[in-house]
């Protein structure tokens, strides 16, 4: 079934594994006539790159994008985009040693019931390196949204429990390797991960995302709510564990009367719905929330068993994020990006 | 599009307003063969019913299941199965006070935005009423999950600001009208909402859902992970705005090694994942909290515009619940059980 | 899964059995504002109805549509529609000395191997009752066609063998029961129905439709080309056995040359594309034809098996008609307007 | 929109330009642990290479596919099979003559019409070549009709409006470049195109195509019929012009008695119903026709009107078949294998 697909106007359908040929994308319900090249995407795919900063690996996976289809003389057509990343820095050889062992935290164990049969290299299929498809995706998405001047945004709000206090300056994320717009928390966090990686484990955090300038009207009622959609996406990101609209998990904390944004000739007063009344933007940001596991690959000695059922131990080498965040951040825009660009093609067909 | 339809293989399309003729849902891709009558249906609506305890209402909504098609003498047949409820108790009239209020904490705004015209009447399409017809699908869900003695079950963790700290004897939760599993915690919730009540306000709390006997290998990499498809689905529904898997928001605050669930011959040492790795599910019990808002709809004067534009305050008479819980509890069990015949369904095309 | 449904942007799902408690479609991605009222959908279906004409049966079926949501003051509201009608006139009693057998040419046999149950009574699901939905969502559709001035037209090319010769002069289909432009070919189709009455025989024949004021434009690439998408609707009509698009069946008998449609100021010279090119309209009428089997239901005795595997003889008594035609021309119609109304919606979310 | 996918359980899509980097396909749902590698699918788009036979173009397309994704240790994952074929012998320099000019026969206006934008080099995504990766989908199909011993196999019935007279032994189409089983029939056809191509012009045909072995109870009632999925999946084919099952256009000819499949111990006595019943098979051999047009790209001089509205004259050189039979018999086998495949798994999630 068609599982690794997502969206109905803007439609996008992923493939690949970890260490095949490589990963892609094909997107269906583009508009024609969009402006496009591979500097949009390579920039975009550059955001969610890996050894940069002090929570990434050293690996380094050049992510190439190559418009495969669907653009002509720069110009989409139309028809399908397909995106191709190519694996190149994928060493195979370094999992033959996990081979047989299921890995806590990842899906070895999960996708062998479900299959029968994996491709272990790397976690093949449920790696985190099929974000890069999101990536490209949520790039050309943004092209649509650009015609409304919609802009999405993360930041880094939490990572290993430490909390960014001052979250209203942006632009100061981009000083940090953590994306994180509080510099002393940003500090903090370093400090965090080092000692962290010294001990061979590993942290997760929480991300904001916020989009700006979505026209009211968009979302479908009842199942395809705007909300609903922006979940389902963000959930589907390997390591998300819990997904926020607007208050959130504070909006339980409150009364009716404190929760509810109160409207006045200026607009809604407060933003606790996180612009998204009844699964239907009301011009409102829109402000979403992800809360992040800590990486599962670690260098510390954990309990598992191998694939013919005997205890074992495991320790993972290779070369791993301490995090998931901050590369996870582009991605989480990435998936905003295709949700809202899904939703305002679908609004488009109402008109 | 196809906003109200939910599922690939198990999948259904709900219809219908509050003021309307009725609402009802078409379940599509049902096995045939499996017994049902309308009992288990309105055993399945009494559960989600208001004007039962504390929280609720006294508007009797009699919520009459009516089995209109799908269905031969009392067994599936295989074809779409037509589930309808009349609308018996609306009052319509008691709505045109606010014909022309855009009520805070509602859809009203923004369905005005996204259609340009709306059925005002009791929030027509965003009710919460239409949340029946997915407690109707979800009875038959739960048909699919009986042939693998899957069993969903609910309970309140939190209302109002309250927590209930003994969650383990879970029938507990009957003894009381709020679903509430801790007798102490909900002495303090009843009294909570009492209080509330008093002030025309309303409150909002967490539900944990929790599935066990689920088989390890249900759901689809990527996009259709479990935890992707249970979070759209929870999120769906009116006043969620969170929803966690597992450690859920806990996740980020704990490091690598304390988060990973270990494996020993018994299975996994800790069910943190909340039964799902890389989206799949690995056999533990799946368990999902949804963080809800207070009922929007309060006495309490609010400031708000009409739809000309001009300034207004707003208090709704009305019946309204304090709290959406424990009525949402069924509600959520519902889209529980629905996701997850839906994915107990595909998983069988694979083998 | 969902195979009762139809239509991306313009959705629909019908249920229900012909001799249950009714049937009816779910209809999704009206857009809102479109005027709207029973009536409207009572001339589309009285168009299909039987017991008029003497290739029709003696059974009155009232056929009441009742708008049971998505609707409010006579208006769509872009939520969904769902359009019931009651079975009233089914005698499920006269259908009991068949319930053990398998009538040829109908779906008995292949019902009951599918789904190892079936509801005997007049073919429950697959009883060309379920057409009345399509009927029903055809004059929906025609709401969303009738903004671009898209009428959609259908006649009676052939009936019995007996072929229309003078086609143009379309208004005259009104004067015969038949719906048959040609007056002479009409009166032989009357002549020839009642001899093979006579005789407990039925009759097929060829209908054809005509879609004017198509935009140049609508229809998908690949697999949703506008004539995949006719020939599917049109095929999925119970009695249809062969569909064509513009000069069809003659388009092999021709060259190239005189098969291609060449353009001049003035448009293309011809039209054996049937309006459509590559998938995509091309402005020109949109022409389909469908060849539609004999009614199987026949008072002539036939061989069969039973339930059990023995060998058995049939008469079908019932009140049936003696040819899907004029019947059939009307759901032929609606499936045409289903199709265009989905491609000229989905257009609309590229512009 | 997601038009250039097909199928639900098993779900393809397909991207990429006659004249781009490349085509391929993403298929979703193909169970795990199937067998298979380059070879397999190399074999099947060898039958419909070009520069093979009398109706064939010079034009060498290696068409080699390779599986970028999905398969592990040649093994089907269950993951999404991606299957790339790049376009090695592509000269976009012979297309730029044609650059502004609409080709009568082709795509040219209705994408411009459509998109505004169009890849006009070798008719862009409306090209034949599209169909290589139906090809390549149509080999993985196979595999999983395979486990049930399902064959597939096409011939030429008609070719320039000469028919094959004896076709009942099949294997004899081997003998002949055009696929047709009647020796006489295939000098004649041949005689045809020599005589055709000299005058610059081109012919049509039809293939009919034959699935043995397909149980019955596959195929879902009332849109998702066998046959409806069926015509779609052909008359999505360039070409197809018309789509007959069983009987098809003879069957309007006949009466219900002549036409009714009657049923005796040995199962049914004859198959005019194409071994589908209400949509559904019954266990006899699924009959397909296709009547395909004319190649429309000739060297025969033709009236058309350029990009700016001017009258102009086109006489396509290019290197072009005089017809697409047989190379569209294998596409139409294919797609035939990926509707059987669909609803085989389909079929699977009721049991």
């Amino acid at each position: 079934m068609s599982g690794s697909s997502f969206g109905k106007a803007f439609n996008i359908t992923t493939f690949g594994e970890s260490h095949g040929k490589g990963i892609g994308v094909v997107i269906q319900g583009c508009p024609p006539g969009l402006l496009i090249n591979e500097d949009i995407l390579q920039n975009a795919l550059d955001k969610r790159k890996p050894g940069q900063g002090i929570a990434g690996t050293k690996r380094r996976e050049p992510d190439h994008p190559v418009i495969v289809s669907g653009v002509f003389e720069n110009q989409t057509t139309g028809t399908p985009i397909m995106i191709f990343i190519e694996n190149k820095d994928a060493k195979s050889s370094s999992y033959n040693t996990i081979k047989s062992l299921f890995r806590p935290g990842h899906g070895d164990f999960s996708y062998q019931s479900k299959y029968g049969i994996r491709d272990y290299r790397g976690g093949g299929r449920a790696s985190a390196r099929e974000t890069a498809a999101r990536v490209a995706a949520g790039a050309v998405a943004q092209l649509v949204l650009d015609q409304f001047s919609i802009r999405i945004q993360s930041f880094t709000l939490e990572l290993g429990g430490i909390r960014a206090q001052k979250t209203d300056q942006l632009h100061l994320k981009e000083n940090n390797a953590l994306q994180c717009p509080d510099p002393e928390a940003a500090v903090k966090m370093e400090d965090r991960i080092k000692a962290v990686k010294d001990q061979g484990d590993s942290l997760g955090g929480i991300v904001q995302i916020t989009a700006t300038n979505v026209p009211a009207g968009i979302g479908d009622p009842v199942f395809d709510k705007l909300d609903a959609d922006i979940a389902k996406g963000l959930m589907s990101i390997g390591a998300v564990k819990a997904v926020e609209i607007g208050a959130g998990i504070q909006a339980p904390l409150m009364t009716g009367f404190e929760n509810n944004d109160q409207i006045s000739l200026q607009g809604f007063e407060t933003n606790h719905s996180g612009g998204i009344l009844a699964g239907i933007s009301n011009g409102d940001n829109i402000i979403a929330r992800v809360h992040v596991k800590p990486i599962p690959s670690i260098l510390k000695q954990q309990n598992t068993i191998d694939t013919k059922g005997n205890p074992a131990v495991i320790s993972t080498q290779g070369r791993h994020d301490i995090s998931a965040i901050p590369r996870i951040n582009m991605v989480c825009e990435s998936m905003m990006a295709i949700v809202l660009a899904d939703h305002i093609l679908r609004q488009k067909s109402l008109k």
